[in-house]
């Protein structure tokens, strides 16, 4: 897989991505009103920004994701959220499109959040960090697009967090963004979304390792607090018919019962693995960021109640994408945004997928939902005038 | 209300309910294989059990309840769970039944469990208490019958955890139930259903002063940790649907989000009351035992993998009851007692609520599932002998 320099810019090269200082001169206006800059922002690119810059797909990340779409994640190793959907000739196609995806504001993997230095004060932002939107988010995205001279998108891509990143982009910037894939997310977060996200922030303010948010400066880590909150998280993220399938009510590594409070069963030794492996990777208060700046998320309110408002007169061509199974994120939400799109005649694709796999269906194998994206991206490039897949190609019908 | 003594026993009456003392010459010999007694148990009555001894109504409570089904809880001052379906002409008619509820195994009302102290050392059972099963619990009931020189109960009636404890009873006891009444419940707890009881645990064992379980003898309330759990358990028991009906994305006494961490939403408010005031009333330890207990539940596992072999030649008549949007004990699982029921050629009838209030509509104002509880005690109180309620009575009919 080629990965391309970005022309022209101050920005340096990590050994598994780039990182780029933005908002010195400028700082960024967040919903909050607070102006913050300088920042850092850690983005990855695979493929080559053509002549006419107009391949780029910009890819949002979901709230405990990162820009390591295709990469090993340099703490756990593992292959990157989209691995398989990236390289050339993929669905991601490298051969034609120039991706670049970005940690968001307020992340703990190169961008500026809550556990980076404070330039004026010298200390860890903490709780002093400005509490964050989606919509902050995108607008330090488009800045960094600016600095890749970057002026339109051809996709906004993302499920989940980054699907609420995705309509946001068509909300803010409707010139910019010629294609959207909105995956498995909604225009603002339900009630029982928030209060699961309450349940983790709750459980990490529980943990006394926290320290009001001063882990930090004092040397501690609420390691505890944050793998609670990561077990309550990941069981939205699954349906019950795919824990059923997985674990039902098997037993681990024994034959009866402990009659004790061992992880007795499957389900609860995976839930434990999950909790104690996602408090290497990520960052309490970057958890509390970024849950927050979900459930601030509401669309409409933001245009006067009237979700349509959002997308009023847009160029953009969706393909909403939904799975019959995710409860956290469930059809409906993807009706109300496709009912909000027809509203305005928007050019708009909807289809839920059928899957048993819930809300992380996007980020696994999901056959029917890759056949749709890959066809959705096609159709779009084509009218973007962009060239055909390498593989699609007559001999002779030009260079690869 | 009437509050009939019991006759010819050997117990405490409480200002609120009965204590008896079981088990002192004949422990109850538990699921995993240990022994305990003596034991106590905590009771509630109703109404005035007839001199045929066969209008009893054992009602069983659920996961956090307790036995003020219809009397201001001690601590909360809170009507009693049941409170509107219980007393003279009312569903659970005083002036017909006579009503039995005891607090479980393991309890923190009354009856024996992780809190008390333990007769052999002096000191609380804390983790020492044997971990206990719904069989158990059961078991100790029917001791409270014999001791109450109760044979056969006219019914047995509970929801969620108590509908567990109705199944069992019928299982275990079926010549001692003559009608049953299993409530939003299951044969087996599902993986989901132990994935969210698992997380309240580890929310419960993350607290410091939890201690590893030695909380009370340290002098300390793993308080924090056991609201999490509390917070978390919380919304499985409602519905989306009701979450936002109720809070929607209301802020809390505010116009605009506070930019912080505060409880913006009305649903986090909400939320952060309930894990508060729930630790005032709960023991975390007696938390994590019969959240064990139900995970532990599985009628067909103990029954050679097979869940009609529990009823096989069963006498009871039953009436099985689900809402349609309890996503914690769905309608399948009320469906699957049904099928195992059916094929014993079992007497039962079998009726979804249709109700948007989640799985604790057993707890609310629904008229449909009062209406369909109602006939059918009507119905089983005929086949049995009893007297028809005062109010059908014609004049003449017989006293009172």
């Amino acid at each position: 897989m080629t990965v391309s320099e970005p022309p022209g810019l101050r920005h340096l090269r990590d050994p598994r991505g780039y990182s780029i200082e933005l908002g010195r001169d400028r700082p960024v206006r967040l919903d909050c009103g607070a102006d913050i800059g300088p920042i850092t922002v850690a983005y990855q690119t695979y493929g080559t920004l053509n002549a006419e810059r107009s391949n780029a797909i910009l890819i949002c990340h979901a709230l405990t994701g990162d820009h390591y779409v295709a990469d090993p994640h340099p703490i756990t190793g593992k292959p990157g959220w989209w691995n398989d959907l990236v390289g050339p000739g993929r669905l991601l196609d490298t051969d034609r499109y120039f991706l670049i995806c970005s940690n968001v504001l307020g992340g703990c993997m190169g961008t500026t959040g809550p556990r980076d230095v404070n330039p004026a004060t010298g200390k860890p932002w903490g709780l002093s960090f400005p509490v964050i939107t989606i919509g902050d988010m995108v607008r330090v995205q488009a800045r960094l697009l600016d600095a890749l001279g970057i002026d339109q998108l051809f996709c906004v891509v993302g499920g989940s967090m980054g699907g609420m990143q995705t309509l946001e982009w068509c909300a803010s910037f409707p010139e910019r963004v010629f294609a959207a894939i909105p995956i498995a997310t909604a225009a603002r977060h339900s009630a029982q979304n928030i209060a699961f996200h309450e349940v983790g922030r709750q459980a990490i303010a529980a943990d006394p390792d926290w320290c009001d948010g001063d882990y930090l400066s004092q040397g501690k880590f609420p390691n505890r607090g944050l793998a609670v909150a990561r077990m309550a998280g990941h069981i939205t993220y699954l349906s019950e018919a795919a824990l059923h399938r997985k674990f039902g009510r098997n037993l681990q590594e024994r034959d009866n019962f402990s009659y004790g409070f061992d992880a007795d069963f499957q389900v609860e030794s995976y839930l434990r693995h999950q909790g104690s492996t996602f408090v290497e990777r990520f960052d309490a208060n970057s958890y509390l960021y970024i849950t927050r700046a979900m459930d601030y998320f509401d669309l409409a309110a933001a245009n006067g109640g009237a979700l349509a408002n959002a997308f009023r007169g847009t160029p953009t061509r969706f393909c909403v994408i939904s799975f019959s199974s995710d409860w956290l994120f469930p059809t409906s939400e993807s009706r109300a945004v496709v009912q909000a799109l027809n509203a305005v005649a928007a050019n708009v694709s909807f289809v839920e997928i059928q899957s048993d796999k819930g809300h992380d269906a996007f980020l696994l194998d999901e056959p029917e939902f890759h056949a749709t994206l890959g066809g959705f991206l096609d159709g779009a490039a084509e009218h973007r005038g962009l060239p055909r897949a390498v593989k699609d190609r007559a001999p002779g019908d030009g260079a690869p």
